[in-house]
């Protein structure tokens, strides 16, 4: 797997053409060749025609395929009809594709692109903020199976991440509030400095503002970047990116994946940030602001009416396991993330309760 | 990718135990991990406890998981049955996938093995002379989509490949001339030497003397892997290897995967000769003695009642295409090929006509 990836931060289309073709140039790729965009039935409508115009004077033809929308529809069919699309038009590796939307589309895009005829190019334009500071940034791409996410995938990385901040004007407001899950759990994994700029621009963050909001993104990006740069493969390192995740994971599989993965994130990383104070990590006064942090962003705090131990079983069926250990994430201070594999049951129950919103009397 | 790479070649499975302890301590992977076999419902009889027996002694737990048998098993769903069987006993990054049996099993257990959980390790158990001496060599592993071959696939390199050669006993002998076809193609494309070693040592290999066998999997296994390493993602020299696979492949879909592929891959590197000849790089001598031998080994040298035109039509759907082109592999001489990307129409339906029994009256 190459690292080399191209990375572009802006509020409109424009330059899309200009640097697909250094790819193309980079990638020894005929300018003849062809793209197929997939996006959902959420985003076609909204930025499928822009993207069109923009490829089609780079490449000799520009298909689009429609995916339902919702996680839903992340399953190894989806990714079947993607293979037929291109199956049928004689896609051959000389050709792309290009995932227009969130993280859902991002990963079987990836996917689809990873195994297609064993590995064809592809990009990544994410229209969402989770898609913009996370999934779409690292390679990993893949799809839900049987009700576990991301059980099927490979690593696979973009050949361009397009980052066009103004498609968050069209977000829903909970899905911004997803994608500062992972902004936030970013910037308590790994820098200090960056949660701190975080809590002195709340309010710009939560107004919109895209002086704020296009720094935050960058920031974050290259936060994740660095990290997956110096670890493609998750041997090390990476696994940091995974705060909050396993309880989130779980949360997330409890809630039949009807709330938004960065909301499940939040909780997960309030979770592990319990643990973490009761190991003595974390001072009451981190461990409250995290929390309160979560709040101001739209995250949840308490899941309401989430079984303690139904959670702490779906804890052990993640694939974040070592040898059937789970590798869990906690904070050793703020900003620096460590993963431990000594977590004890009762640990991990101590941290569901605290966001369990049933069990506040008796919490507090 | 990494491409160390563990390849034994043996008579029985006596040494499977002590060779796979030393790949988990390199994989740095515990000793109580789990391994999966999966065979095919031919080969699982013959072998499965035999080789259950040996890989007890290192793993936790040894299961085996059956796929009937047959090339239209080569699917999606195939894979979806195993991703579900791995699930289901929540195997993680730490366990193994091993692959018993034939190129099908090997391509699809590797594509398994690559795609759950992003990617677990996996070994390769070949008993068939095709696998041996090719498929189970390089790391391409896929399925076959949409009647297309290996459409949907991904590069995995298994950690240890173990070949015993005494597998080749309980082999039907039309499998034994299909791996034959491969034999001779790797030898046509890079080894004038180890083509006249086969010409002299035909009698043993028809006999099937072990002292003959064992030597020539080896050399033949050696030529490709040596390709291999130093092409690892087929974007230059690896591509050789395709030789015979363009009209091969054709006609094998032509056939509707009903004659083996080395059969398929034998017509197709004599249709190959063919071209060759016209285009001067091979004597008449030469172009004959090739469809000689493989007639010797008991592989077809014409395909009766093809349809020149529709074998013409089914080159073009072949992955082997460079932006709408196909990339022909030819013969410049005995052991030496080169892809050649402007090989007409017309030439191919002279190679074609070549091998088309129905008309020898007035080709000959």
């Amino acid at each position: 797997m190459e690292n080399r990836n191209r990375h572009f931060f802006g509020s409109d289309f424009v330059r899309l053409p200009e640097i697909l073709k250094d790819v193309l140039k980079e990638e020894g790729l005929k300018a003849g060749c062809r793209i197929c965009i997939i996006a959902d039935s959420n985003t076609a409508p909204l930025y499928a025609e822009d993207v069109k115009t923009c490829l089609s004077s780079v490449f000799s033809e520009t298909d689009l395929f429609v995916i339902p929308a919702g996680e839903e529809n992340k399953t190894l069919d989806s990714v079947k009809s993607i293979y037929a699309f291109l199956v049928e038009r004689h896609y051959d590796r000389h050709d792309m594709l290009a995932a227009l939307g969130g993280g859902v589309i991002g990963d079987m895009t990836g996917f689809a692109a990873a195994t297609y005829m064993r590995g064809i190019p592809f990009i990544q334009i994410p229209t969402t903020l989770l898609a913009q500071v996370d999934s779409s940034i690292g390679g990993k791409t893949g799809v839900d199976f049987d009700g576990y996410k991301n059980m099927v995938g490979a690593f696979h990385l973009p050949k361009l991440i397009y980052v066009n901040a103004d498609t968050l004007k069209t977000l829903p407001e909970e899905q911004f509030a997803s994608g500062m899950g992972e902004v936030l759990k970013t910037a308590l994994l790994a820098d200090e400095d960056f949660y701190s700029w975080l809590l002195s621009n709340m309010d710009g963050i939560i107004g919109y503002d895209p002086d704020v909001i296009l720094p935050m993104i960058r920031k974050t990006a290259s936060i994740k970047e660095r990290i997956v740069e110096r670890d493609p493969t998750e041997k090390g390192e990476r696994v940091l990116l995974n705060l909050g995740h396993t309880i989130g994971h779980a949360i997330e599989k409890y809630m039949d994946f009807k709330m938004l993965h960065g909301k499940c994130v939040a909780l997960g990383v309030i979770a592990a940030a319990r643990i973490s104070f009761e190991r003595g990590y974390l001072s009451t006064e981190e461990l409250f602001e995290i929390r309160d942090v979560c709040a101001a962003f739209g995250l949840p705090i308490f899941a309401d009416g989430i079984d303690d131990h139904k959670i702490l079983a779906l804890t052990k069926s993640d694939k974040k396991m070592s040898g059937g250990k789970i590798r869990f994430i906690l904070l050793k201070s703020i900003g620096r993330a460590e993963a431990e594999d000594d977590v004890s049951d009762s640990e991990l129950l101590s941290g569901i309760k605290f966001i369990n919103g049933d069990e506040i009397a008796y919490e507090e």
